[in-house]
């Protein structure tokens, strides 16, 4: 995520704020925050499986996937629309292909090392871990790099997901990343431009 | 980490092997080998509080943790000793510069947004999260940038830590990354270091 970077936190427009709020009780971090209503409202067993392998299992994967999916599928999103949004130029590239390549490896490793032969990412049952994997693997898609589309293992394992979250379910949770060229029309403040552009590329790194 | 990057997956040293074997049972991830030995040895509470709203905090610090600490912490040791190490070179003062100051920034939301004016991450009680943090913090000091030396704040929490899992097995635990600096004397084989040299290039980046 971008909140590592030193300019990042001074722009109140990209500092992380509670996403969830429960009476008085704040809670940020997407994973911390799915745990955490999955605690509250009981949810199904499959969600968070009390055997401990298969929960060790998702806390496995919810833990690769920060410094593999989740650090490399969002870039494409800012490569493609948000830094030429605020710098009003295109990125070299050269950019875009080194991220697609950092995330074709992990997408490997993703299809290998967790997917398997397996239905989902635990086994026959989707979890927490599936949730997880598919919101970030969308973020390509909604920019026009379809990671889908040369991996049948993992098209078909997206196709499991949508169809036990329910397509409508689905699609509507996306609507938005998978919207997101949309932005590219509208206006931005050019002091606000000016500040955010040199944080942005900063966060490229 | 390094698991990341394209090279990475190549070399069979720098491989992420499964770090815990239960039977047939082999997980990989320090912070899901530790959420599964809390739960197989029924730890004390503390530990990962079974209240849902303490335990949140430590999933969220988890989460957080990652993409910054774990992101930051770590490069130190790969410029100033793992690095040098197969190049055969020092690397230029920019690199470490430039680590130390995503370093500082991560410790400054660590302070601020996390440790705040409690005892521990979560509160008056020690958990995982202290963990986590502390044996990633622990590794800028073995290879010389002291981190704690002009963060009082920090310096207490640590203090804290060691006391609370005892002065002697947290510098055991620390042992190996307190001395890393040894290792610039063993011999490497010149194959390999012409092989790992490019690939730990790239994960600087």
């Amino acid at each position: 995520g971008p909140s590592n970077s030193e300019g990042a936190g001074k722009v109140s427009l990209l500092k992380k704020v509670p996403a969830l709020k429960d009476g008085d009780f704040t809670l940020a971090e997407c994973t911390a925050i799915l745990l955490y209503l999955s605690r509250k409202y009981n949810t199904p067993d499959h969600w968070y499986p009390s055997d401990i392998q298969k929960r060790a299992r998702v806390d496995e994967y919810l833990s690769w996937h920060h410094a593999n999916i989740r650090a490399n599928a969002p870039k494409t999103m800012w490569i493609k629309v948000l830094i030429p949004l605020f710098t009003g130029q295109p990125l070299p590239s050269e950019k875009l292909q080194e991220v697609m390549e950092g995330l074709s490896t992990s997408l490997k490793q993703f299809e290998e090392r967790f997917l398997q032969d397996k239905a989902f990412i635990i086994g026959s049952e989707i979890s927490l871990a599936d949730l997880v994997a598919i919101v970030e693997l969308m973020q390509p898609v909604g920019v026009g790099c379809d990671i889908f589309e040369d991996r049948p293992r993992l098209r078909e394992w997206r196709r499991r997901v949508e169809d036990a979250v329910g397509k409508e379910l689905f699609f509507q949770a996306h609507e938005m990343i998978l919207n997101i060229k949309e932005l590219s029309n509208i206006q931005i403040d050019p002091q606000l431009k000016e500040q955010l552009a040199p944080v942005l590329m900063k966060m490229l790194k």
